[in-house]
C-alpha cells in the first residue's frame, strides 16, 4: 500500500480521483501494490463528496505525514506550484505533476532537488495531455541521438485553426466559437499568444537535447494576426496553417526553439491534424520521424497521464527514473537567424521579387488580386530578414510571413 | 560494463552493432554504463568487418559465458530463435528480441519463464519497428483500460495499396514495384496474405488484454483480392483501403481479433497514412485515442527499437520490468459473429438491398456500372454474413466485402 496526496481538485485533479477509483484494481495490478489517497489539498470544501473527508487545506499536514512518499501536483499556475513541489522533494516525497509553466520554468532546479534525494519527479501529462510523449522521448528513443522536434502542442489553437480552415470562420469567430465549447478560457492570451505551445516545446527540448530551454529565451507567436486570406494562400500552395512549436540541435550542440503559425504541407501527416488534437513529430538519426497523435487536453487524458507516472513512481519508489537534464544558462540557445527554414511571403502589389529571396515558386490564391506571394526554398533566416527588411525599404507592404514545413 | 551477445548478423543485427558503435556515449549515459558486445552469433564469416573476432557459431559458447547478461535475438523465424531465447532465459540471461513470428507464438511461455528467474524479455520493435508502442502500450497507458486496438501493421502492404490508389496500378504491378524497391521479399506471401500483420496484431492483443492470442485463432486475410475497382469505390465511399489488425475485449471479457483490408473513412487519421508507414491507434477509457504512426520497418529504426530495449534490461537488470500475459487457451476468444461492425457490399447486377441488412447508403463509383454496392450501419456480423448468404442464394454474385472503419 503506497499512499499519496493530491494537490488540487479542479479538472485534472478530480479526474485523477477518478480514474484511480475506476481502475483501481488494474492499476493495483500493474503497480504491483494498492495506492490510496491519503489526502487532497484544496482550500474550497467538497462536502458531498463520497471522499469529502480526505479534503486539507494545510498543506503541512501532508508534508509533515510520512505516509505519503508521493505528492500529485495539479494546481497549475507557477506559485505556490512550484514551491509546494519544491518541499514534497526536500521532504523525500516523489512529486508527478501535469503543471506545464512549472516544468518549463523550473524543471532543471526540480530535477535536480530529487536526483539528490533519490526521488523521482515525472511530469508526462505536461505536454500532449494524454498522449504518451515524455516517456518514450526519453526510454523508447533512447538509442536515438535526437536532432529534432516538433508539434501541433496547442489544442485550443488547433481548433480555431481548424474552424477558420474549413468553415472559413474568422480568428474572432473561432475563438469565440472555441470559448462557447469550452475549448478556450475567458482570457485565450495563453493558449492564443502561444505562451502554452512555448513552455511545452521548451519542456520537449529540454528533455531531448538534456538543457534547460527556458520561455524567456526563446521568440513565441500566437495565431491571432492568422488571416482568412492567410488560409486561403496555405491551401493554394498546397498546405494547412498550423501553430508549431519546433526545437532543432545544430551541428555545433547549440539549440534553436521558437513558435510560430506555419503552413504545414499537406505531404507532411501533421497537415491533417484537426480540431483539438495534437501531434508530436520526432526525428532521430535511427529511428526516422516518428509520430505521436492525440487529445492534447481534456480532463481524464490528462489524468490518464499523471496517474501513469504515479504508477511508475510507485514501482520506484527507491529507484531513480532516468529523467533529467541541467540547467546551461543562456549561451548554447542559437538565434533564428542562424537556421535556415523555408518562407511563404505574401505583399501588397505587383513587384520582380528580389533575388536575395533565392529561388521562389509564386503562390496565386483564388479571389485574392493585387497581391504578390512566394514560398522560398530553404535560406538562412536571417538572409531572409534582410530581404524581407530591403523590400519593405524599397516601399513594399509585407502582409505575412509563415515559415513552411515539409 | 554489460556484456551482450547478437543472435544473428542479418539487417537488424548488423543494425545494432552500427547503432551501438555510433551513440556509444549517449547510451552509456542512458544506460548509467557501457555496453559491449562481446559474441555475435552467425552461421556466416565476415572477415571484413573491423569487429570480425566477436563472431562465433556455437551458441553454447554464449550460453556458457557467465559474463553475458543479456542476448539479443535478432535471427526472425520460428526455430531456432525460440529455442535460443528460451535456453538463454533459462541460463539466467535477460532477452531482447525484434521476432514476432516467436513473440505470438511462443510470448507466454517465454514470458513465464523469464519471470520465474527475474529476468526481464523485451520485443518493443516486434510490432511497429522503430515506432515505440509495446513500451507506452504498457507503461505510458498503464492507468487506461484499453478497450480496442487496430492499426496498420504491415509497412509492404500499405506501400501496395498506396501505389494503388494514388498511382492507379494494379496489385500485381505494384507487388512487383514493391519487389524492385527491397520493400517486399521475394515469396511475399507473409506480407500480402496478412500473416505478418496477423502476428502483429496477436503480441498487441495479449499485451492490451493480458491473455495470449494465438495466430491459429484469429482469422487473417491479406490485399491479394483487393483490385481497383474497390479502391475506387473506396474513394467514392469516402474512404481508403488499408489492411488493418484489429481485436476489441468484449463486455463479457472476451476477445475478437482479426487481419482484414479495410475502407477506412477519410476523418480517421489512419486513412491518410501513406507507403510504408505504419499506425496504430489504442482506444482507451480515460485517454480516448491516441494514435502512433512512423516506419514500420527498417534497418535502423527496428535497431534503434532494439537498441532501446537493451539499454531498459541494462537499466534493470537484478529488477523485473512488468510486462507479462498467460496463456489462457483459447475459450476467450470470440468469434467474428459476435461482434458489430460496419460493412461495405459491392455486387453484380441491379436488385433492391435485402432490408436484413438494416439501414444501408448506396455507393457509387465513378466508371463502374452494372452493379450495386452500399455502406451499412453497424450491424452484427453473423447477421451480415446471413443477409449475404441470402442475397448469394438468391442468385446475386458478391464481388467484395470489406469492414468499414470510421
Amino acid at each position: 500500500m503506497v499512499k499519496i496526496a493530491v494537490l488540487g481538485h479542479g479538472v485534472v485533479g478530480s479526474g485523477v480521483i477518478e480514474v484511480l477509483q475506476k481502475n483501481a484494481q488494474s492499476i493495483a495490478k500493474k503497480a504491483a501494490q494498492e495506492i490510496e489517497v491519503k489526502y487532497i489539498l484544496d482550500l474550497r470544501d467538497f462536502p458531498d463528496l463520497p471522499y469529502s473527508d480526505l479534503f486539507v487545506k494545510d498543506y503541512d499536514i501532508i508534508l509533515k505525514d510520512p505516509e505519503v512518499s508521493i505528492v500529485v501536483e495539479v494546481l497549475g499556475g507557477l506559485h505556490p506550484a512550484y514551491d509546494f513541489s519544491k518541499a514534497a522533494l526536500e521532504a523525500g516525497k516523489s512529486v508527478v505533476t501535469s503543471n506545464k509553466e512549472v516544468v518549463a520554468e523550473k524543471g532543471a532546479e526540480l530535477l535536480k532537488i530529487a536526483k539528490e534525494n533519490n526521488l523521482n519527479y515525472l511530469f508526462e501529462a505536461s505536454v500532449g495531455g494524454g498522449i504518451p510523449i515524455i516517456r518514450p522521448l526519453n526510454q523508447c528513443l533512447a538509442a536515438n541521438e535526437l536532432h529534432e522536434i516538433y508539434g501541433i502542442l496547442n489544442g485550443t489553437t488547433n481548433y480555431i485553426l481548424s474552424e477558420m480552415i474549413h468553415k472559413g470562420k474568422t480568428f474572432e469567430d473561432a475563438l469565440a466559437d472555441a470559448q462557447a465549447k469550452g475549448y478556450a478560457e475567458r482570457n485565450p492570451a495563453a493558449d492564443v499568444e502561444g505562451i502554452d505551445a512555448c513552455r511545452k516545446i521548451c519542456i520537449l527540448a529540454s528533455l531531448a537535447f538534456g538543457r534547460h530551454v527556458y520561455p524567456k529565451n526563446i521568440q513565441a507567436e500566437g495565431i491571432t494576426r492568422v488571416s482568412l486570406t492567410d488560409v486561403r494562400y496555405a491551401s493554394a500552395a498546397g498546405g494547412a496553417i498550423k501553430l508549431i512549436g519546433q526545437a532543432r540541435e545544430l551541428e555545433d550542440g547549440r539549440v534553436f526553439a521558437a513558435v510560430s503559425p506555419c503552413i504545414v504541407m499537406q505531404e507532411n501527416p501533421m497537415a491533417g491534424v484537426e480540431d483539438v488534437f495534437n501531434a508530436i513529430l520526432v526525428r532521430g538519426d535511427a529511428i526516422g520521424d516518428v509520430m505521436f497523435y492525440g487529445r492534447g487536453a481534456g480532463k481524464l487524458p490528462t489524468a490518464s497521464a499523471v496517474v501513469a507516472d504515479i504508477i511508475d513512481e510507485v514501482k520506484h519508489l527507491s529507484a531513480r527514473k532516468y529523467l533529467y537534464w541541467v540547467d546551461a544558462g543562456d549561451g548554447f540557445i542559437a538565434d533564428h537567424a542562424e537556421v535556415s527554414s523555408r518562407f511563404f511571403l505574401r505583399a501588397e502589389g505587383s513587384f520582380e521579387i528580389p533575388a536575395a529571396f533565392g529561388k521562389v515558386v509564386p503562390v496565386c490564391a483564388e479571389g485574392v488580386e493585387g497581391e504578390t506571394a512566394f514560398l522560398t526554398e530553404s535560406i538562412n533566416e536571417g538572409e531572409f530578414d534582410r530581404a524581407r527588411a530591403a523590400l519593405e525599404q524599397a516601399g513594399v507592404k509585407v502582409l505575412a510571413v509563415y515559415r513552411v514545413i515539409d
